[in-house]
Formats: structure tokens, C-alpha cells, sequence
């Protein structure tokens, strides 16, 4: 069994814990926690320490915590030449502290606070500062997932501002869609199908492919009626860019 | 049964077809193209037919094709007194011509040539001139889908805006997210398990609740990262105009 300490307790922490309880190759040991508390049911609680002088000798110690807490937390780590990573898109390697042997173990998906998830199809991106550590940690993200990614520090950059595209920006536009509905007294429920669909519609056909709507057939006439049915100046704006936007890159291509 | 004629031979068209196909309730008794060819394999070719003369009487008539053409269609119509119906999300039930009885049939979906689709789910939007009608185009609907709606001219103009907004522009989102992914050299695939989770999040949060991300927690030096990472300006730009619209929508709710 490899051996594991995981270092923060927030939402992908605990993921992370449910994911490794179900594995066979992987042993959860301790998990750091400033205070002592619920992580979650998956959890030994007597496996919680909040000292760092409690720490037992681990084969590898997951840093979980915010993107700013994740220099000071690895330069606080009372060891040194051990295999340390962290789980952050967009952090570099390089901000690990230079005593231990770095990594990064990056699960590229949005984790809600209390809803389970098939960690199995879950990418994720590993890199190592030393080569002869990415054996280890591939085998202990295969425990888990089967969909397993050797990601340098700039395809992650790369592949975190495009999450943010199609996760943060598409949620927002869903947001917007809810409340069109709503200031004109009609169920948002009523988009949810259309919704998954467009999201399933990329298992058989690349975004380009699947383009469709009155920006990209260039109906001006259905353009003009939207722009003055909306009249949120919010919404209004950015009906505008991305029409123009999906106009232009039309021309472009 | 009920009798109807299908006029059009478009994709919403061949996917109403596909769906009456399987319905015990309903059968098509012909349908009206411009040319005689192949429209799905659901179809007894004998039906198709290309001269207005040749129209048998039914209980129904669905006029199927582009938003241009509906007013010309409906005018031509050798009939009068007639249940008439348009499958259109921004075309208002006044666009059909006065000589029949009118109304609107709107499957609330995006269909793709060739995919398949359980059209058990899709929202199906209805509205009749005449309360009298709205029995039998209800009777209809039922016989293909679950998800039937009573939805008026106004509200069916709001819910394709809001489509517009969840289903062209997050494809359009889509589309940039690979873009950068492959300007930078990693796969596009990498980011369809988010892309569906993104999306299916939705059947549990609202998507206010949903939102996360730099914009929404305001972190300004990973957003500052990203603006400095984007080198093409349309991908800059659109990131620069989400990323603000986040933030002040944040402040004034």
C-alpha cells in the first residue's frame, strides 16, 4: 500500500479522501487540519492531526489548500526530500518550497460541496520535478481515475483558463438564461434538457461543428428582435459581444 | 388516430417524423417537400409529397421549415378552417396566415442531422389561437414527450432568447476552450468531463449557487494571470467582459 498524507481539509481534500477510501493501492494515513474536525464519513477521525509535529513518514503528501496558502504551507512541512504536491491548475510547480521533491496533482473538475462524483472519468494532470517520481504518482492516480494525464506547468496554465471558459463563463451564461426567464414568468426547468444536450452534443461533434443559432447563420432579422426584447443592460451587452464575437470568427476560419 | 401532415423536410422536421413514428396516437399522413428525396428511414416514401394539390385532409397541419418561409407557406395553404401550427421559438403565432386556425408546436431542443435524440424529455411548448384546439395539440405532444408546456407568444420569445444564451454562446465558449487548448497543445478531451459535470450540476444547484471561479471570488492575481497568459485579443477580450459582468453582477445582488 502506498502510503499517503493528505495536507487541508476543504472541498477537494475531502474528494479526494472518498476517492482513496475505495482504492486498493492507497492508504490514507494522517490528513492535516487546522482545526480538529468532521471531514468526512470516509475519514477515521483519529487519522486528523492539527500538529505539524504529529506528521508520520508518508511515500507522498497531497497539499490541498487555496493557491495562496500553498508556499507557506509547503515551506512549514517539518521534513525534507520527500515527495510533495499540490492539487492547483493553476499554481506552478515551482512555488512548492525547494526542500522536497515537487509535484503536481491537479483533478481538473468542479467538486460541489456534498455531491458525490465518478472520480474514475476525473483527468488528472500530473507533473514531477524528478522523473523517477511520476511512476509513483501515476499509480496512485490510476488507483482512482482511469483518466490519467502527464500535464506540464503551461498546458496546465493553458488547460485552467480554458476550464474557466467552459465552466465559470458557461455557468454564468446559464445564469443569465435563468434570469431571462424569471423577469418574463417562464421556468428555467424548461432549458435544462437544451442544456445537457449542448454538453453531450461534444461526444459526437467538435464545438465548431455544433455552432449554431442566429449569430452564426448571420439572421439579422432574429439578432435585432433579441437585442430589443432584452432590455437588462447586462444581458444586452453580452448578447452583443458574443454575437459579434461568433460573427467574426466566422469570417476568420 | 390522429391524422397529421408534416410540411417541411428540414432537421426539426425529420426529428418529428422519427419521434410520431413511434407514437400509438398519432400517425402521419403525408408529407409536403419541395422534392421528392429521402427524409428518414421512419418514413413510407408513398407519403412525401411535392404539389400543395395533392394534400389529403387531416386533423393537423405542422409547417416546419425556416422562420423566412413561414408566412409564405401558410399562405399557400389550399385550405381554410384548419388546425395550422408552426414549430418556430422566435416566430410569433401571427405570422401564420389568418385563413386558418393557428398555433405553435415548439420542440425546445437542438437537433443534430443524423443524432438520434430521446425526444421523451424535450419540452414540448404549445399555444393555440383558440382554447378549443389546445386539447388535440396537447393530445399530440403527449404521445411523443412527458415534458409538455403551455407557454405564450411572450414567454416562447424570452425562452429562445435565454436559449440563445445557454446553448449558442456556451457552444461558442466550448469553441474557444479548445481553441486555447490547442494553441497550447493539450487535448480538448481533457475538459469534457468538466464540460458535462458543469452542465449536470444544474439538475441540483441553481446556478448562482453553481458559480465559482476567479471572477466570482474576486481573486484579481489568478484573473490577472490569465489576462497576461491570452495572447489572441477575441479570447482576451470576452474573458475581460465575463470576468467583469461576474464581478459587478456579484455586487449588485
Amino acid at each position: 500500500m502506498i502510503k499517503i498524507t493528505i495536507i487541508g481539509s476543504g472541498n477537494v481534500a475531502q474528494h479526494l479522501i472518498d476517492a482513496f477510501a475505495k482504492s486498493d493501492a492507497v492508504e490514507i494515513i494522517q490528513v492535516f487540519s487546522r482545526t480538529q474536525k468532521h471531514i468526512t464519513d470516509n475519514l477515521d477521525p483519529q487519522k486528523i492531526i492539527t500538529d505539524w509535529n504529529a506528521l508520520a513518514e508518508a511515500d507522498l503528501y497531497i497539499i490541498s489548500v487555496s493557491d495562496d496558502a500553498i508556499a507557506s504551507v509547503s515551506s512549514q512541512l517539518p521534513f525534507k526530500n520527500q515527495l510533495v504536491v499540490h492539487t492547483s491548475g493553476s499554481a506552478p510547480l515551482s512555488l512548492l518550497d525547494d526542500k522536497n521533491r515537487k509535484g503536481v496533482f491537479y483533478p481538473l473538475q468542479t467538486f460541489t460541496k456534498g455531491k458525490s462524483i465518478d472520480f474514475k472519468t476525473i483527468p488528472l494532470c500530473l507533473e514531477t520535478q524528478f522523473e523517477s517520481d511520476y511512476k509513483l504518482l501515476e499509480k496512485v492516480a490510476y488507483s482512482i481515475s482511469e483518466n490519467v494525464q502527464s500535464i506540464d506547468s503551461h498546458q496546465r496554465k493553458a488547460l485552467h483558463v480554458a476550464a474557466v471558459f467552459v465552466n465559470n463563463f458557461t455557468n454564468y451564461l446559464y445564469q443569465l438564461g435563468n434570469e431571462i426567464c424569471q423577469e418574463n414568468h417562464v421556468s428555467f426547468d424548461i432549458l435544462k434538457p437544451l442544456i445537457l444536450e449542448t454538453a453531450e452534443k461534444l461526444l459526437t461533434l467538435s464545438p465548431k461543428d455544433a455552432q449554431t443559432g442566429p449569430a452564426k447563420r448571420n439572421d439579422l432579422s432574429t439578432i435585432k428582435a433579441h437585442e430589443s426584447f432584452l432590455s437588462n443592460e447586462n444581458q444586452s451587452t453580452i448578447y452583443k459581444i458574443l454575437t459579434q464575437s461568433i460573427q467574426n470568427h466566422g469570417k476568420k476560419l
